[in-house]
Order: C-alpha cells, then sequence, then structure tokens
C-alpha cells in the first residue's frame, strides 16, 4: 500500500526527504527512524507544520541534540514527518501537507499532533519515529495507528532545539513497531533509573476510566488487561480522579492554554499566520484564557502530582484504555471531533498533570480501528515501564 | 547610594519601568519584585539584554505564567531588571545597557547573568527579584552581591514566557534580602515536596569543593559552616567529585554550549547580532562544540546524577563556598575573568548536572567583596531546603 501513496497522504514532510547517517557502530545500529517536523535539523527548514512558520524560522542551525543521540547510537535518520500545526490538535489533521493515512484504518483518522510519525512506523517505513506529547500527541496516534508509543516522563529527555508548545507538558516520545525497539530507544535516551530495579506491581484498574471508554473498547482490551494481570496479579479496582475526567480536562487545558499563548502568542500576533481549521480556533481561545482560570489548573496539577506520586511511588502501573474511543472517521464533523476530544483529554491529561510516562501498546481493533491499553507508572520509571511492556507485548504474542 | 546612581549604573532596564500592580491579598502581599528582562511580560519588549534581540523579537503577547502566580500572590512588579546579554556569562557585564553596580563592592562586578536581580535586591531597592540559573546565573550573582538565592530543582517551576538558552540546564530562581522572603516566594511557586517532612542531614562537607575556594574564602565561610553544624551535627567530610571539578565543568560546558546553540543558533545565524565582549566568542565557541564533546557531557551527567541521588535521597545536604572567589574587580583582564570562569563553573556544575536545589545564604566578607555558602540538596528537596537556609540565617543572625 505504501508505494501507492501519494505524498499528501503519506507521513513525511513534502519535498526532498532529510536523511542523516548513523554512526557504524551502536546500540541502535541497523535501525532507520524519523522525526516530527518540530525536531531541528542542522541545514534543513523546520515547518512545525505551518508555512508560515517554515517561511519566517528559516533554516536550523544546529540538529536538536536528542537527534544526535540517536545518530550517535547508530540509528539512520531518513525523514522527517508530518505534525499537526504548532502541535495543537489531536486528530492528526494538516491541511497543507496533507492528513497522512492511517495505515491500519484509512477511512480514520492517525491520531496527532505526532500524525506522521505514528503513521510512519505502522506502514513499515520506518522501526521507530520521533514524536513529541503535550496533551496525549504521543499515546493518541499510537492508539489510531496500532503501534507502540512513549511518553517518557516530564524532563527526562532535553527538548533543546525542538519547538515548544507548552513547557511545562510537552514531552519528546517515541514510536515503535516492536515493543523491544521501543524499549532500545529507552535505553539510549532515558537517564538511568532513580528507583533502579524497582518491581512492578501492583496492578490498578481505574474505573472510571474503564467507564469512561466505549463498551466495545472495553471488551476489545478485556484480554490485554487479562495479560497484564497475569505478569503483576490481579488487578485492585480504584477510581482514580474522583474529582472526574472533565475537571482533570479542564485543569488541563486552560494551563496548556495559557502556556501555548505564552510560549507562540508573541510570533502569532506578529506573523498572523493562515491556518487549517481548528487550530486558530484554539489559540484565539488561548489568547483569551482568563488568568484565574490557568491558575485554578495550577492548584488541581500540585494536588494531583501529590497524589500520583503516592499512588505509584512503589512501582504500581495504571491500566487504562489510552483512548476511549477508536480514531474518529475522517468524515467526522468539528462538533464529533471536539466530543472525541473532550473525552479523550480527561484521560491523557492524567500523564500530561502527573508528569508521569505512559505507554501505549497496541492490544485491539475496536469500532473501526486499532485501540490501545495504556500502562502508566511513576514518574522516573520510565525503563521499568518499558520492561513491562516488552513482557505484556510478548504475552500477547504482539 | 541608590538615589545617586543612573540608568547605566543602576539594575533596572534603562528607559520606563514596567510595573502591574498584585493582587490585593495573598501570601506575597505588600512584597515588591522585579523581573531579570528574559521573562516576557505582555506589551513590552523583552531584550533578553541584547539590542537586536529587543529588534527583532518584538512586544510580547503574554506574561508569562510564572510573573503571574507572584501577581496572584500579591506581590508588585516594579520593573525589569539587566542580565547579560542571552543569559551566556557569569560577570553580569551588559556593554548595552550598562552593567550595575554591585551595591556591597562598587569596584566588583555585581555576578551574572542575573545581575540586575541580584544588585537591585541587595541595593534594597525590591524585597525579591526574579532570575534565572542555567550554570551559576542566581548563584554567582548572589554570592558577588551578597542576597539570598535559589536555584530550585530543575523542572520544579515553569519557565513558559521565559528566554531560553540550555533547556535542559534552565531554571528560573530568585533572590531575597531575607531568608523569609526567599522562602514565602518558594512556597508561592514550587510544587509540593515529594518527599514532605524530611528532615534535612547529614551535613556532608566535600573537601574538594573547600580546597578549590581560595584560604580567605573558606576562612571567612568557616563560622557560616559551623551554624549549619550546629543545627545538622557536625559534617561528614568527603570527595564529592574524584573526576575532578575541571572534568565536571568540561562536561558541563560542552552540553550547555551544544543546546545553547541548538537554542539561539538559527537566530544569531540569521541577525548577526552585535555582541559585546565575550559573548559572541562563547557562542561561536557553542557553534564549534564537536558533538562527541557534548556525548561525553551527558553521559558524565548520566553518572554524576545517579551518584548525587544516592548522597542525596535522604535529606543530605552539601554544604561549600557558592563561589570559590569573590567577585572579580571591574578591571579584570578577559584572562583573569577567563581563569575565575572555569573555577567558579566547576563548582556551579554541581547542581546543573545534577537538577540539585541550591540556596546561596550572604554569610561573610572576603577579598573585597560577599561571599555566599551554598547548601545543595536532592532534587525536589527545595521547600526542605528553603526552611534550612532559614534557620541557618537566624542561626547567623542575617
Amino acid at each position: 500500500m505504501t508505494a501507492e501513496i501519494g505524498e499528501r497522504d503519506g507521513p513525511f514532510i513534502p519535498g526532498p526527504r532529510a536523511m542523516l547517517a548513523g554512526a557504524a557502530t551502536g546500540p541502535l545500529a541497523g535501525l532507520r527512524f524519523a522525526v516530527k517536523d518540530l525536531y531541528d535539523l542542522a541545514g534543513h527548514v523546520t515547518s512545525y507544520g505551518n508555512p508560515d512558520w517554515a517561511r519566517t524560522h528559516g533554516t536550523a542551525a544546529a540538529t536538536a541534540p536528542v537527534v544526535l543521540e540517536l545518530l550517535e547510537a547508530g540509528a539512520a535518520l531518513v525523514g522527517k514527518t508530518k505534525t499537526v500545526e504548532l502541535a495543537y490538535g489531536l486528530t492528526g489533521e494538516n491541511v497543507w501537507h496533507g492528513t497522512p493515512i492511517n495505515p491500519h484504518a484509512p477511512d480514520r483518522f492517525p491520531g496527532g499532533s505526532s500524525c506522521g510519525s505514528a503513521a510512519a512506523v505502522a506502514a513499515g517505513l520506518v522501526d521507530f519515529a520521533m514524536g513529541s506529547d503535550t496533551g496525549g500527541s504521543v499515546r493518541i496516534p499510537a492508539s489510531y495507528c496500532g503501534v507502540f508509543g512513549i511518553r517518557p516522563s516530564w524532563g527526562a529527555i532535553s527538548l533543546a532545539g525542538c519547538a515548544a508548545l507548552g513547557p511545562s507538558f510537552d514531552t519528546p516520545g517515541w514510536f515503535a513497531g516492536k515493543a523491544a525497539v521501543l524499549a532500545q530507544v529507552g535505553a539510549a535516551l532515558l537517564p538511568d533509573e532513580p528507583s533502579a530495579g524497582l518491581t512492578p506491581g501492583p496492578l490498578l484498574q481505574p474505573d472510571d476510566l474503564w467507564d469512561n471508554a466505549d463498551p466495545e473498547v472495553v471488551a476489545a482490551l478485556r484480554p490485554a488487561l487479562a495479560a497484564v494481570a497475569r505478569l503483576l496479579g490481579q488487578p485492585t479496582r480504584l477510581q482514580l480522579c474522583p474529582e472526574g475526567l472533565a475537571t482533570l480536562y479542564e485543569g488541563f487545558r486552560c494551563m496548556q492554554a495559557q502556556e501555548a499563548w505564552a510560549t507562540l502568542g508573541r510570533w502569532i500576533t506578529a506573523t498572523a499566520p493562515a491556518f487549517g481549521p481548528g487550530v486558530g480556533e484554539r489559540f484565539a481561545a488561548a489568547r483569551d484564557m482568563p488568568a484565574a482560570q490557568a491558575a485554578a489548573g495550577r492548584h488541581l496539577r500540585r494536588q494531583f502530582q501529590a497524589r500520583m506520586r503516592a499512588l505509584l511511588a512503589g512501582g504500581a502501573v495504571l491500566a487504562f484504555p489510552t483512548s476511549p474511543i477508536a480514531a474518529p472517521l475522517l468524515t467526522a464533523s468539528p462538533a464529533e471531533q471536539n466530543t472525541v476530544r473532550q473525552r479523550t483529554m480527561g484521560v491523557t491529561a492524567i500523564a500530561g498533570l502527573g508528569g508521569l510516562p505512559e505507554v501505549s501498546i497496541p492490544a485491539a481493533r475496536a469500532g473501526g480501528g486499532p485501540v490501545g491499553l495504556s500502562l502508566v507508572a511513576g514518574a522516573g520509571q520510565d525503563r521499568m515501564l518499558l520492561r513491562l511492556a516488552e513482557a505484556v507485548a510478548a504475552e500477547l504474542r504482539l
């Protein structure tokens, strides 16, 4: 299939492909990767998904250090991938470069904002691909496209040389077709584990997050949850968010909006860029975000982080549907997309507010597309989480 | 004295002063503060210490969220302060805006890059002032100017809306004339403590860091160390950095340079800005930094972080001279400045590489100017450290 699709349907930025050889030897030697077009590559323009950004920012003078690390570890860069404009959207739509086809559900959105990276992995064009995640931008396309994806602990990996959206939430992240490759990349990029040797468990099953998902998603993911339970023991059920997922979403949304406008408002105001559907509206809402709402979000985050720390410090792992709904159809109306967005971001806000690592495992299909099972651990326990994801993948024969 | 000094000698950015009222009530009500001119204020130009930066970046559309938090807590903003250009220097010199006078050592540099914020506090013009710290830019001016200063744990406080230098090292930070105010600001900005209720101690006295300091600095700070020992018990002596401070400095310098060029190289290349002495040279070195040297720095950081985590997790506190040397004379040659820089950054690299919180206490005078005693704790133990600093200040009757 991939040979037949054109630039507008493919995962890469249209035009000549950025290519960089990796070191001859190293732990990632022989692997091919791509990077979302918000990672700078020296001598290349970083578009951030938007033609006016590309036009006004010019050529990068340096390559983002995290990309250099991957090259030093032996991986070969074979292209830059599409992103939602300024990384501010979850469907994966990009009207300028074309929305990449979701290889495993061609009638549905690929998810975003790291749409091209997820689609490139799903199509088998690369072994892994770097994305970035602020409010779900790795986890959601991983779920929609049926690939492994990780949002690491906030702050674990440098974002120098990467375009920002909401700095106190922004993380890099990556996709892989195999759990072993997901972990290999982590071994190259992640800092040493603060609690090395921590054993994962107990397994926690948040009823509120399962209740929030479509019944067909829940049913499809039950075998995967059972596989995790075979490894960690029967799950302990709990209400993770007594304040309600809508409250989490609201807190996250208001803080993210304030940070997004603080980060990008100057450029948007000065440039008046052309945006595709929804993006400009979201930035207008960010501009108009009342400070008191963002302050309430910060208050919520403080409490939520303390709660998650207490819950997860000993190695406990949360398991829940990455996305409560399969990928929306490409024909979904803006109103339908918005409903999906709200329900989804109540879930993705958990790792976002908590600064927690989350791995999405391509465990099933439901509602017309792939759906992922998420595992979330305490901050700094990324390596433990990646080892667990490998074991779960083996259990599921993925 | 302060009434007599002009704009070129004062701590504030020349021209009309940025002023913003704080909330009527709140934990910081009644306090006046200033911010280094790398924090965005809506409707104001952020100069980052450089006229070409100001000219090419235009007016900020939003106020940095951390500044909003301070206003919401009741503090009143009374100005923006001078900074070394692009925050890349430790003396505090700024040829465009004028180097602020060091109120407690007028023949000496104020220290940088947060020179104006430290000088404004030292002159009693504000109760506290926000700076930022990548490689010592809060700690060194705090020591040189004889005020309290904190570099918080990396990542603890959002830098959205602040200009960046080396993202994986950049932190905000603040200065205060009183330890209680330093802690009050921390209470408003810091996240809840991961290890709340942790008792500080034991006290660790790194021989290598004391041996690195001038004998007069060591002698002047002995009473302060004794005061800490009265609170925490007799210090345990150790060699903190068997690899040598020069090796720490080298690792830090190479990583910081790579990140600085990844962050600012595009703008410097496109704009060819005019820089004052030393700044352009440092960016040229950053541009030419071999990737392998930065990679070696990352390797060092990984090991160093793991070692510091093991050493400090239980509440242990390091105490050592913030700067091994008092502030250099304004007449110091570039070569002399460079020697001071190298000896100093072997020390400041500790919290930088480790992501650790560090408080500098204005404990003594030596060699013609103030010198600070630094206390360093484990990452995330900022509140504990601020409480300890208050107790030490009381013990020293500061």
